[in-house]
């Protein structure tokens, strides 16, 4: 690499955007004038750059217009290599796919908000902020309870779901993955049998036979767990913990209700059963709606919260919430594992708290998604697809198409047409069965192609 | 709950938040549009919700401003609680220490250095280039294996070790606890024996505890561990892996001879046991020193690296090498669990590795280095301390103070007078043990206060 030009290193960059998917087929790239302002490149350099680019056919030029990406099969450097068919559509697939962009297609099934609508919060602004909070810190292993500024306003931040805590009783994590990694191995044992939804958030599941644990599924309604069928496991087995997911439920969308958060945090109590509420997508929902863990104030409740589909994926920055003493364990045992979190993130997003953009940031976020989803709706219902939850605004919708009986089929046929889909199958516990629903991202929902691809 | 009207909620929730400090004296609260925006409150419901406030003093309209705290009982940040005395002295206290600096103390025992070493490199200079590699991709989640750029640094530096492997055969981690995490996790099953060295990584010892791993004690020899006591394990028990630190052995300080090397891969390859070699101080050693992954080119090692000490423990970056269907299975195993590592911080070390100042850097840091090692092995000659290895230049130094059996009683001893050392049984894996030894951070002990505890 040392060898490369600047040119040929510019290139390079172009080619694996390219290849990411970043830059799509058909898609203009950024005039001269942009490459040199925000690369700090001389016009010499860029133009070395997609000229090199122009003869190996990956772009063109058109006269006035400027360079356009001409074919999206690019060599990377390193692509990421198929998988075997025997392991497809289960859960490493999909979360494989969830990093690897087909040039191209449309990643309907994707579990990501469109990186345009992060983007207006600019992450390279703030170093400078950064920086003043304290530059030796920047060096060493952070707080084992993570960044006591950045706890201060994830506790401001629960005080606006009304959830009352100290920042002591917060501890940081690399995202909501590792907060839910932590609580299973603090909590369940080998043969130890947990709760979960159904469907439900499918990477918990992995986590859970990791372990070694016995999955008990409680049918997901529109509004909650359905209570009966807990009530009846609560009969016969003795589940520590229930995996829940009060509002914006992966993959359903939708929310509980405050009757049944009332009633599920009763029978929490009765049974000593441990709540953990994970809100990861909090903040693509109103403030004001229920949450069990806001009934509860974390009494027998674990608040899983994160920043990676808000903010961005690439700081990690995570959290649990919980009473004082199960904090105190969860934050000696990250220590144990994976000695600290990111000091560097996690001081990150204390500045974009701090500095009041993120607010602003997500309201534009929410409007953007409330037109998303009435639009995502309007077309199922025009499709004639059936919606399982009907959220004002919600990144995915759980929808059953036309004629669908396994949305495997369905996923298969739509891969070489371009659109990547999450069939039902992968949010159950139960992964072999036959299931005829699939995740949808409101985002890329309203797309002529798709729809046409459904209408007669 | 369920009686109060909305306003009286949301007022609460507000008073909640001056209260514990989160919105301070003299903040603006959000505007009437944010809250209505983002709680779903009705602008009446804001209104009265704010009045109500005002009207008991707290906060106060200014005109054409907004609303802002007037009053409140903003708390300091929280200290850090003491252990209990009976945890005093283990693995979490040790580690916890690491974290907490008490003002005034030295700390001897620290396994990090002094954060003056690594200053020279300014972590807020690189942003720019940062952006320059994709800023599209800084929102999202990052390659499961790690940003690619990077691996193919990692490959390069490893080059440098003699160590040839593919960016494929890399996959970055939350630092070298997070690497060893993965590995004890894909290879470790509860009741499985894993051999570990003796006096050996503590923190890797209590995860091994935390998986259910028989922990099998190899002594550690200055010039690597005892062979004939390894043989004499293999010929009862099967173990999977061995856990070694070729060089700048923690705590020792000590490096594997190269007939002790070979030994050991042929050992290895013999009894189908898997060599995990943590080379997370590989840094402050010359590269030409002898490591068994680099006998073994990978085949029946894994090779754990590190930029925690040597760039920055708060970017949380390390890293396994190993044959590449090993990288594959660690790649999935990580990204079911913690999803993906920071490309943030990933792409901050890689653009650190790229602009080159990374090898002036440790230029710096082993001259400091080495310096500091002749200074303290004088200053432990001097006093009569006995030195387990002398080598020329290592961040610790494994000694035993004259008049001293109990290391635990000096640690006692000397933390009041404000030493924190850290005493030798925490180093073993057997941590019952009356250990006479010490870990001492040579960047601390050339201290004259230290020196006159020891001089009659």
């Amino acid at each position: 690499m040392a060898h490369q030009t600047l040119a040929q290193r510019f290139s390079a960059t172009l080619v694996e955007q390219i290849t990411n998917g970043t830059y799509r087929v058909g898609e203009r790239l950024p005039s001269l004038r942009e490459c040199m302002r925000l690369h700090g490149y001389s016009k010499n350099t860029v133009i070395n750059a997609y000229e090199l680019l122009a003869s190996q056919g990956l772009i063109e030029a058109r006269h006035g217009q400027g360079f356009f990406v001409k074919t999206g099969t690019a060599k990377a450097s390193e692509p990421e290599e198929p998988l075997p068919y025997a392991r497809a559509m289960d859960t490493i697939w999909l979360m494989r796919q969830q990093f690897v962009r087909e040039p191209g297609h449309s990643p309907l099934g994707e579990g990501f908000p469109p990186v345009e609508w992060l983007m207006d919060m600019r992450l390279d602004r703030f170093t400078r902020q950064i920086m003043r909070s304290g530059v030796t810190t920047l060096f060493r292993y952070g707080n084992r309870l993570g960044n006591a500024g950045l706890r201060q306003h994830l506790a401001q931040k629960l005080a606006g779901y009304a959830i009352s805590v100290t920042p002591r009783q917060i501890v940081t994590t690399h995202g909501a993955n590792h907060a839910l990694d932590l609580i299973i191995r603090r909590f369940v044992a080998p043969g130890d049998c947990v709760l979960v939804e159904d469907p439900g958030y499918y990477p918990l599941f992995g986590k859970l036979q990791l372990q070694g644990a016995r999955m008990l599924a409680v049918p997901r309604l529109a509004d909650g767990p359905d209570l009966e069928v807990l009530k009846q496991w609560l009969k016969t087995e003795q589940p520590k913990l229930f995996f829940i997911q009060s509002v914006g439920h992966n993959p359903t969308g939708s929310d509980i209700s405050p009757s049944k958060a009332h009633q599920l945090v009763q029978i929490a109590e009765e049974h000593q059963l441990i709540l953990v509420d994970d809100d990861a997508l909090a903040d693509f929902k109103p403030t004001s709606a229920i949450k069990v863990s806001a009934l509860d104030q974390l009494k027998r409740t674990l608040y899983v919260g994160s920043f990676s589909k808000s903010v961005s994926a690439a700081l990690r920055v995570g959290f649990i919430a919980g009473n004082k003493e199960v904090i105190d364990e969860l934050g000696d045992l990250k220590m144990l594992l994976h000695t600290s979190s990111s000091e560097f993130c996690e001081r990150t997003v204390d500045v974009i708290l701090e500095e009041g953009h993120f607010l602003r940031h997500l309201v534009r976020l929410q409007e953007r998604l409330k037109l998303a989803t009435a639009q995502g709706l309007h077309m199922l219902d025009e499709i004639g697809a059936e919606v399982f939850s009907r959220p004002e605004q919600s990144l995915y919708l759980w929808a059953r198409f036309p004629q669908v009986d396994d949305a495997r089929e369905l996923t298969r046929r739509l891969l070489p047409k371009g659109f990547m889909i999450a069939p039902g199958h992968i949010f159950s516990p139960v992964q072999t069965q036959v299931n005829p629903w699939t995740r949808l991202n409101v985002a890329y929902l309203n797309d002529p192609q798709l729809k046409a691809l459904f209408t007669p």
